[in-house]
């Protein structure tokens, strides 16, 4: 192959984004100049934060140009290297986008050991998406044993790592998820204590308010929407809210509106919180290794979604802000 | 006077309270028995928090039966004791009710120095809004030297004092009231840098954006609704929310909707928290001193709005509920 194939941002999508809004491009493969290293592409990891990355208004990340490469994590292999850091077959974790080959200066790129876990696993579950879990969970809502924790988009990356980490602290989990494999999954194989599909129920604080008789202590949102509208009116007293993302909202095409929540957080002396997992960037070291303990020692697991070749990434994405996937999402580029 | 008049809950309000929700009655002076004293009551306080104690639904606060005394702190004259610890003429703060007199065993009440302020300020400035605003301010909070600070219900008893304590911390203090008088107060007495008078403005996200274009750091919320909405809107990276009270939403007849808050607070990485003063009640004594101490100095403010006898306390309820008082809103039952 003497090409490099890329997607890049065609238009800006109105609600959930359209096959039409990406382009699929060639590019000659990079040549990488002094100081610099070829990488080819392994895994892209595609992300729900990278919707927003896809219109022009402020969020907490930058728009991404019309025509311009799309941003994503990457796992690859470097193929050629112009740096002495670096040596041909270093497998390395970066944001080098949606394409196949990436020139890189080294900058910002992590040596991932293929040794520890799969290298895929350096975009899910001991990457980005596990860390997020570990610091959301642990740094910003703090479960005590016995709590009682929900967990909106239960089956996700974010979701189904937090979830296990509350149960091996000892709270008690119940998720939230939106088909009844995903649902099966988290209670049968990943040890929820209990979960919900939010597309076969028409009362969620109905729902919520038999599977939690005691209330609500803990809330990790990655949805927002008519489910956190439904937990926030369960909260315990000194509830905390860990808010991950509002993937509900991210495709709507006008602003939503629903029930005010901040008496909520008036009445029961409750506590929400917005964060970055870059916030908690120099405690990263530590944190993977208690993820690769937890991992190794078999309380936590994950599944990937893995599709294949970056002209199906497009499809992929949509799916996932849709929630078909089942684990997190991967495009795989080239074989490991 | 031989009889002690009271009043009494007559119906649950819908939506703001009428004066027919309220009961005029006479009851004995009550006679203090063994381990009593009978308190002739000075000042009655009236607080937003009442309003929510005359619906019948879970708060913070517990329901009022009908028929029953209305709730409320005051402060009063011992003059029966038949307890070691009071004589007569002690001044003393405690909940004693919407009445004239009241016999207590002592417990929950606090002897008040005449000698350090006028009497009625343990209930204002030295009281239980004085306490809210700083422990909500400094410890919910958390405002920095140079940070911008929002304080909706900036003219209140709980307000002005948060937007002073906020001044004295070095904090650029931006206050929203009701009327221009209280715009005038708390910018030319109080100090604050800049304030609005919301009911004569359009937009208030505009007028925000206008006063506050580097963002708000710290919003101290006294009210809800779509003051609240527009401050959140211009929060900074890190904001903090201290969610002291909702008054636009208690006298609503139905839950009220608007745009959803979350998203806000996730893109900003802030947070919001709701609390209730009692839980820094060991801190209590620390606080009063300082908060003397800033009074004495002439750095800490305050206003009374004072009406005369218990007949007209449902009415200046109602009006403090619409934002018609200026200042802390007292009733005067007897000199002091």
């Amino acid at each position: 192959m003497s090409v490099n194939r890329q997607i890049t941002l065609a238009a800006r999508p109105v609600g959930y984004p359209k096959e039409s809004d990406f382009n699929l491009v060639e590019q000659p493969i990079p040549v990488p100049g002094p100081g610099q290293i070829l990488i080819r592409i392994i895994y892209l990891s595609l992300d729900p934060y990278m919707r927003g990355m896809m219109d022009d208004k402020e969020s907490y990340v930058r728009p991404i140009p019309i025509g311009e490469l799309m941003v994503g994590g990457t796992v690859g292999k470097v193929i050629q290297s112009n740096l002495p850091d670096f040596t041909k077959g270093d497998i390395v974790l970066g944001s080098l986008g949606w394409q196949e080959y990436a020139v890189s200066s080294g900058d910002g790129l992590r040596k991932i050991n293929p040794q520890i876990a799969p290298v895929s696993t350096a975009l899910g579950v001991l990457g980005m998406p596990g860390l997020t879990a570990y610091f959301g969970l642990l740094e910003i809502a703090r479960p005590k044993a016995r709590e009682t924790v929900v967990i909106s988009g239960g089956a996700g990356a974010v979701g189904s790592a937090a979830g296990q980490i509350a149960k091996i602290k000892g709270c008690r989990v119940v998720g939230v998820a939106g088909s009844d494999a995903k649902i099966n999954y988290i209670v049968g194989e990943l040890g929820f204590d209990a979960a919900f599909n939010y597309r076969s129920v028409e009362n969620y604080y109905k729902v919520l308010r038999e599977i939690c008789p005691d209330g609500i202590d803990v809330y990790f949102d990655n949805v927002g929407g008519p489910i956190t509208d439904a937990v926030l009116r369960l909260l315990r007293p000194k509830a905390r809210i860990s808010v991950c993302g509002q993937i509900s909202l991210y495709n709507l095409e006008k602003p939503d509106f629903g029930p005010r929540l901040l008496p909520h957080l008036l009445i029961k002396q409750a506590r929400a919180e917005g964060f970055l997992v870059s916030q908690f960037a120099d405690r990263y070291p530590q944190a993977l290794q208690q993820l690769t303990d937890w991992l190794r020692a078999g309380k936590l697991k994950y599944r990937e979604d893995i599709v294949e070749g970056i002209g199906n990434a497009p499809r992929a994405f949509i799916a996932m802000l849709q929630g078909r996937n089942m684990g997190k999402q991967l495009v795989k580029l080239a074989v490991p």
